[in-house]
């Protein structure tokens, strides 16, 4: 097997370190360098080293860079990777949408390098891990989207739910709020609490959901979303809410799920009727999504859970390079997991 | 100020253990007596006695009964203290629907004494009060219906939004759940996890909120209702998700909501567009309401939080003896909580 | 009763809110200021105003002060307001030692007033109150010699206890760690995690601990201790080890300590062999007090519980006040709490 | 690499379903049965099948069988399999000391098969690995006993330390109170509570403790032990206090734990003055230990951290299986761990 090199932008936070562990027990990748504005003792842990800033790194060799630096400030290393013919998949938002007008729109900045965007393509390794063939820049999804695209889109794809009105209830643990230490992330205002923190159409997620849902199913899409913070440290959830169209019925949805995800290893359909938890999916690189019948209101109810560290953000990011690379999807990603 | 004797049923739950303290600290009462299977070290120190059993409490002269024994078990009770002249307020669901068929349609059993519902009303203080006023028995809401009631029935009322299909997500902690240890509530199971155990039409809730929408606004309703388990001891909050109607804004319908609540001192209407935690409410009887725009989208989306086991179960009780009373609404009560 | 006016210097950290929460309640005080560097809105939720900086407080006119400044700080204003003839009650550090070496010893910085020091006298409620009766300035113990000196000062005094080696193992929930929002404070590390994040000799509290067994029971004392971060909001307990002397057993400290308290309201002994927990006393003004049995071992090991904010804090120095006025020591402080 | 056919008696408590996955991920070993009253769905996610009762799994032929069936039950099940040539590994409390009086004592019941004692050996892997050469059965030592004796045995058998008095102030979380839900694992009972459940000489772990720190050090032993439980899943640690001897100073007993222990994978000595936490410990089968310096006062504070259901139980018992078959010793088992 040939070892990829491989280098991690932005390795201290919280996706960086996850990302740095499942680099660390795959059997197909060594880790020549990770960034740090300054690497502390937990990433070193994660990655004995050598940690160097962003600019020192790009001294390094690799065939591989993974980009987890914040949005604004990713686009201008992953660019200049890229330019040096190495393939770099990015974490932050930098490049999942196709125009900077659809960037700026909702994340109120202009893009750092518009004339770039048409270089990316976003990756959702279930849907269209084919799109990355020729591409030097690969977006990894939202964690958000990434549950939401999961639960929903074999259902809108065959016309089963109406798209005109979606409503998501989405819940997220605190490692979504990231590392830096803040009041919204202090121990005494999270225990013990729920706090719902972006509701309507504010999120940022809300125009990735949209614009792909839209892109990749050819359906005008709108949706209602809403995220709250759960006082716990991984884990997400979303619960979808969808009317049925064209005579079909939960259980015509759930078989639609199922038929999709035959064989693949990181999307498990659960039981008609029943829903995962976050302790069905934290630890894993999985999304479970269950499907509950409402039938006589006319209405779908889709619950999908996954760990935000993982199938949200670092796990997909591997599981993207190991489609690519055309490795065993599951190469370094854990696909049992936690519990207690 | 005249005192008032009064017993409690079922004083060892959590309902329960959470009344008796809101009862001790008012001025206007006196408890009589509480009934347990048996009361332990932390019934005592709420209450220091006497304990008896249901069946041995109808020895005791009192002027107002609380029930707070199981559905099923507790309309025994409840109508032969009814029977007495004696005013009841029962917690549990048995007087909540006018009909057995609607008892038995959403409990799954038949009604203990059905020719008796007939002689009960449901409170909500803040919409019907007055309609306890002849009344022997009086049922207190479900702890979802009071939030959801509170947070949509100015606007049902007033036409501003879809009755068609409301969707309502809910979270609670684990007091919800009861007092005696199950596997559901074994900290193991609940710690850093999320648990939604009731989806699409499924929860009892759902028939005790429809029927009270559709009676009380003459309005025809569906709703969907999810309920999830937080990891938290208290607190519960609803995000309900509306179609506006007729020309109705998020601003029309905020403002419907402050005017309805104008004076009211346990419900509070937030500035338009912030949403309360569940900080904000615990420990206090209040429920706090928010209301956040999707005016782009045709929907209005509202946050309601309040405390199970005060303004969603205990606090509510006494908070309806006092207006019935012709009380201070607030005695007793905690208008102000908690943080940390 | 007279109305006292009184002043909050530092209202915006855990301590200040609590201290406000208490004085609200109180019958006998109005509060006519409190600082902060900016007031948000807990704060203003728990004090309405006027706020302001602990500069411009100097323009109104109260009858008592109350310092939540940090160390170091609080000594200026505390001064400034002393030098007005205002009683000043400080919870910070800066009075508790009698001279400026010590504070140095354990503060490492130097003193920032040190001639006023002979002006101040620390106050253990149970213990010295009466020594506050001609002093302007008052020093509130910290929260953990609080409640190692409440459990084991009357068995010390008469000498059932050696003092050459007393081992003291505390631990404290996470509002004892500040409300700025650091690395230690965020959610992700704590939950699920117990930290010791101070062992041996090197807390600030052994020194405060040390000095006044030796000061007020003239016995030489030593003392090793550890304090840990535990995963809750509230609540501090310390297990203290101490081997008998001259024939004492644990009952002997036990009846000593049942004595020592008869009738005061804010410590309470348990049964023999019986030991608080935090729900105990989280939400309360009491400290709790445990004795257990290793007679065998020539042992006895004590457990003490209290609510770091409360008896450890801002309600301790509530009853300081209370004590001092010559008012009913309870008012304005909760006796019982909380539970679920 | 032969592959070892292996037993698991009691698979469906915390322990049990740590140890199935320990050998799930183990290359030399293949689970051929495992048993339970009843599997449930965590049971069979761990482990497929075949599941039977222990009166069952007596048909199947395995070379190696681990109990995890409670004390008092297991023993019956632990010489059944004996008889039949079989090495087993006891986690319970059955075989851990070697007279039936020593059992009565700290167990409180008579032994179930006293003439079997003398065929049984305690193994700590670290200590006395050999010992378990020819031996059928094969004891695993308590959760809290591991962890002192980890931290204290070195320090002990060179006489750095006096043992006429250690005073252990031990904490664990709630997996250490087993599955099945009790009121002591409610989630309401445990959340934002520390409670001390056993203290002095009272938990069964004194006398393990004790006993085999005299045996395998000749010294004769004391101890006080207190265990509190920590609002968290899993993980353990003790903080021991020991009066230095002969001139020793922390630095001394710090330097002989790192020679103890070089090269051991599972015993990380953290640099002098520094002490483990849960979470550096959590989902490793690693012990590591600190030393604190408090020479001055003539103590030396000690501090092990490890998880309960690995180093603590499962895991330990694997690891002394891979050291006894000749293998790596750290097969199947997790070096590095966890954090968020």
């Amino acid at each position: 097997m040939q070892i990829l090199q491989v280098g991690v932008l932005g390795g201290s936070g919280f996706t960086g370190l996850e990302l740095l562990r499942c680099l660390r027990g795959h059997p197909g990748v060594r880790v020549v360098f990770a960034t740090a504005r300054q690497p502390d003792a937990v990433g070193t842990r994660r990655f004995p080293g050598p940690w160097c800033t962003s600019e020192e790194s790009l001294a390094y060799s690799v065939d591989w860079v993974f980009s987890c630096l914040p949005h604004g400030e990713s686009a201008r290393w992953v660019t200049a990777w890229a330019d040096r013919g190495v393939r770099v998949i990015d974490l932050s938002g930098d490049f999942r949408f196709p125009t900077p007008e659809l960037y700026t729109a909702w994340y109120g900045i202009p893009h750092p390098c518009p004339e770039r965007l048409a270089e990316a393509v976003l990756v959702l390794p279930e849907w269209n891990a084919e799109a990355a063939r020729d591409r030097r820049i690969m977006a990894n999804p939202g964690c958000y989207p990434t549950a939401v695209w999961l639960a929903v889109l074999p259902a809108v794809r065959r016309g089963l739910v109406d798209t005109r009105m979606i409503i998501i209830d989405a819940k997220s643990g605190v490692t979504g709020a990231g590392r830096p230490p803040t009041e919204r992330t202090h121990f005494v205002n999270v225990q013990e609490n729920f706090t719902v923190y972006s509701a309507g159409r504010r999120h940022r997620h809300v125009g990735e959901i949209e614009y792909y849902l839209e892109t990749w199913t050819r359906t005008p899409s709108r949706i209602l979303f809403t995220a709250g913070l759960l006082p716990v440290r991984r884990g997400l959830m979303v619960t979808v809410y969808a009317a049925l169209r064209g005579g079909a019925t939960a259980r015509t949805v759930w078989s639609c799920l199922v038929e999709a995800y035959a064989g693949r290893p990181f999307v498990r359909v659960r039981p008609l009727g029943e829903v995962p938890t976050l302790h069905d999916v934290v630890g894993t690189n999985r999304c479970d999504v269950g499907v509950v019948e409402a039938d006589e209101a006319g209405w779908v109810v889709l619950v999908a859970a996954l760990d935000n560290l993982l199938k949200g953000a670092g796990g997909q990011a591997v599981q993207t390079m190991n489609l690519w690379m055309g490795w065993d999807e599951t190469l370094g990603l854990p696909v049992e997991g936690g519990d207690a």
